[in-house]
């Protein structure tokens, strides 16, 4: 395992019998021969890093094309980690050198939903490219399935004549292994409906919990259960970066859309509220008159 | 213990060794001599109930007085265990002769928080008028102390040379106690500051509750742990009456102003990941040029 950073980890690297590279040298970094590398950053600055990464990668697979005497050469698998999926994939299928592998990812938790392990926690993930196939993102790869479906609706066996596309496969599942064993909730699920289901999910959870914290609410002496978990709420979200809440927004484009409704609910609500007022007003007066 | 209802209850009581009255015939429900009469009623229709039982009270002091023989006739002590504490305050003084005390109260759970028992779980109230001394309700009566403070700033001893108070005193206590015994959480709290503080929980929890339900929100396979606890949310609020959601509207008159605070927090919230996103914008455009 090589981890790379700005910031210097190399006596936490050490303690865990990981290598550490800064990333100011990329090129060393990607000379450690690397099966599959994740980029674990913002929202914000994903595009930006990928940017700057791309050349380096580039020149690496020209390294190994020159090593390889003539044979197929095949880059590392690129991982993304991001909240937000369908941006993550398309940054990644733009930019990445085709020889490099995808899998986009969203493990769905973090230090704290996680501080006692990863049981039963969700890990989404959509194969996006194996072996220079893009794949259907809405026909995932199942076990026990022998073929997939590519993005042009071709069929694909996976024990294609071609070793590379088993050897692909093959690195995908091993990585995915890595978190099965460790108990997270695998779900197999496109992009785009990962970002569908979050923008309801978890960009409200973020939304409301960042309102109501906004609005200055604190623990009274008299709280109830429901205001309690009011509170929890205001406190998990709020201990996350503005950033990533923005990047939630940002590069979601189902965000705004739940933006809008909580607008219709929240005058839904208040709408009936005001006109059960009204015509019980109403009614009063028809009485005294 | 007597119970009264417009439903008949009558094998129900007769099972708990309680006697039940129909509400249709008030005066018996009176001639049992009762110490305490709790009204457990809506928000909606408390002060019509009030109404309607106030000229059967007063029938029942007459007859007490009857059979008096010129001594003191005391009447009642009602209580009541509105979510709304001022509007109960201010209807119980302005309707009950003034030979009822007083005890404003709110237990501050219900059939689903209390399934378990009562053990720290709120209960306000209000030692609003005792022997027909309205109380200075901000200077409550306290364990331990021997005087208290009224309405008009007058000093009373508990241990006044009249045996009515101190029988009035004695007969709070020990409804109070009843509650303290299960082993609730014993507030005593001004009506006043008590609306001030549900206002700023218990309603905004409900507002919450009620506009994410208006918004059709629903599990998803990948809910976060934020999220569930919306979903809890909207269950637990959504659970009770549009009446109580209501009553806490409109008999608090802090709750309009929760709801204006929750648009300004909601415009502040959105405005600043919409500035952020002009700014981003603006900054690319910059960069182009």
């Amino acid at each position: 395992v090589v981890g790379t950073s700005r910031s210097d980890y190399t006596d936490i690297a050490n303690e865990m019998g990981a290598t550490y590279i800064p990333l100011s040298d990329p090129d060393a970094f990607l000379a450690q021969n690397l099966d599959v590398i994740v980029f674990a950053v913002s929202i914000m600055s994903f595009e930006s890093t990928i940017q700057s990464f791309v050349p380096h990668l580039e020149k690496d697979l020209q390294r190994r094309k020159a090593n390889a005497n003539g044979q197929d050469v095949h880059g590392p698998l690129i991982v993304d980690v991001l909240s937000v999926k369908e941006h993550a994939r398309s940054v990644l299928l733009d930019l990445l050198p085709p020889e490099c592998d995808i899998l986009a990812t969203h493990p769905m938790f973090g230090p704290d939903s996680g501080k006692n392990g990863w049981a039963n926690l969700n890990f989404v993930y959509e194969r996006t490219r194996i072996n220079q196939v893009v794949l259907d993102p809405d026909r995932q790869l199942q076990d026990n399935q022998d073929c997939f479906v590519d993005a042009t609706g071709c069929n694909h066996s996976v024990h294609e004549d071609n070793e590379a596309h088993i050897e692909a496969v093959d690195r995908i599942e091993r990585f995915l292994s890595i978190w099965e064993e460790e108990g997270c909730r695998m779900v197999p699920m496109s992009c785009r409906e990962h970002d569908a289901y979050t923008a309801n999910s978890q960009f409200i959870a973020h939304l409301m919990g960042r309102i109501l914290g906004s609005q200055g609410l604190s623990a009274t002496p008299i709280d109830t259960n429901g205001f309690e978990s009011v509170l929890r709420l205001i406190d998990t979200t709020t201990a996350d970066s503005f950033d990533l809440f923005y990047g939630l927004y940002k590069f979601n484009q189902n965000s705004a859309d739940t933006i809008s409704k909580l607008r219709i609910a929240m005058d839904d609500v208040v709408g009936r509220l005001q006109t059960m007022e009204m015509e019980e007003q109403a009614k009063a007066v028809t009485q005294k008159e």
